[in-house]
């Protein structure tokens, strides 16, 4: 079960098999039903969760009771509330699954006892908050200068697989536009392309 | 010149004498006349820039010509297009000096010698990222679910000190709101304090 992670570890950083022994031994397997939530608004968010199988989003709701999907995540990826996590206030998002899902969970007690025992991991996760970084700095530039049909053609670039995965609803969500006008854009790309 | 990063490190990691010496050997000082830039759309951003003298904005220009601020460093902050500088793409943003300024500069092929000559620094850099992260989602979650008055307190929390450095127009368009608006916010939040 810890395949997957330590690929994607010794992807960014060399590890020995007492390195890997120290940090799987702070992992936890949890298994999520479809529909149940990791993260919700309000509580403290203690866990990083590594996606072994299955598939989340994270959203939140604004003061009007709209959703806003803000990440989705798939096997080898990462998913928490990362300012939660980081800063130690209530969360504002939610995660939820959206299929029978299982994570490895990392407390954020183990997580800074590993950045000590395993120093490596500071490099890990720097190269994995670079990532963020990037990715969410092009989210609000393409929010702002993109047109809605590039949106569309990163998100698929971004996450592909996924539109098999999720309702067509969560990936307007995501792009910020109406399912109506998703589904336009969408024959208007493929009619590009074919 | 070096006493002020020195501090910053300092304040996340444990460096020895000789760790200083690696890492200021690798920094250059660059003075910046007000109204010059660091940083310009199209460029390859190869610095990160550490501040110790002066006053900076990041922004970026729409289709329509709209200028957008995202950021404001001043003494003892870094700045740079992160993205770039990460993902080795042309910049996106213009960084400019709004006052005097000195930076001290290092480089991308500088910065990824010294994670292996002192490892500490994936730690400090792993420790601003996550802070990088925090504050950018603060910003895209208030963007959308708070009111004007408490963005504006908000950057005041984040900044103090630098509404008297900087042009008012410049804060308006850090929160997304016109001058004029911000005249008002200003009045109504100020009136409230006294």
């Amino acid at each position: 079960m810890y395949d997957m992670l330590i690929a994607n570890l010794r992807k960014h950083i060399n590890l020995t098999a007492e390195d890997i022994d120290t940090i799987t031994s702070r992992l936890n397997l949890k298994k999520v039903k479809r529909k149940h939530y990791l993260v919700a608004p309000q509580e403290y968010c203690r866990y990083e969760h590594f996606v072994i199988k299955g598939c989340f989003r994270s959203y939140f709701v604004d003061d009007r009771g709209d959703e806003h999907i803000t990440y989705f995540a798939v096997e080898d990826y990462w998913i928490t509330d990362l300012q939660s996590f980081i800063s130690g206030e209530p969360a504002t998002l939610y995660v939820e699954a959206l299929e029978d899902s299982e994570v490895l969970q990392l407390s954020k007690n183990h997580l800074e006892e590993l950045f000590q025992l395993v120093p490596q991991l500071n490099n890990y996760f720097r190269i994995l908050y670079q990532k963020s970084i990037v990715s969410m700095n092009t989210r609000v530039l393409n929010a702002i200068s993109s047109t809605a049909d590039e949106h569309y053609l990163q998100f698929l670039k971004r996450y592909p697989f996924l539109e098999q995965r999720v309702p067509q609803y969560m990936i307007a969500s995501y792009l910020g536009v109406t399912p109506e006008f998703l589904s336009k854009i969408r024959s208007r790309v493929l009619s590009r392309r074919s």
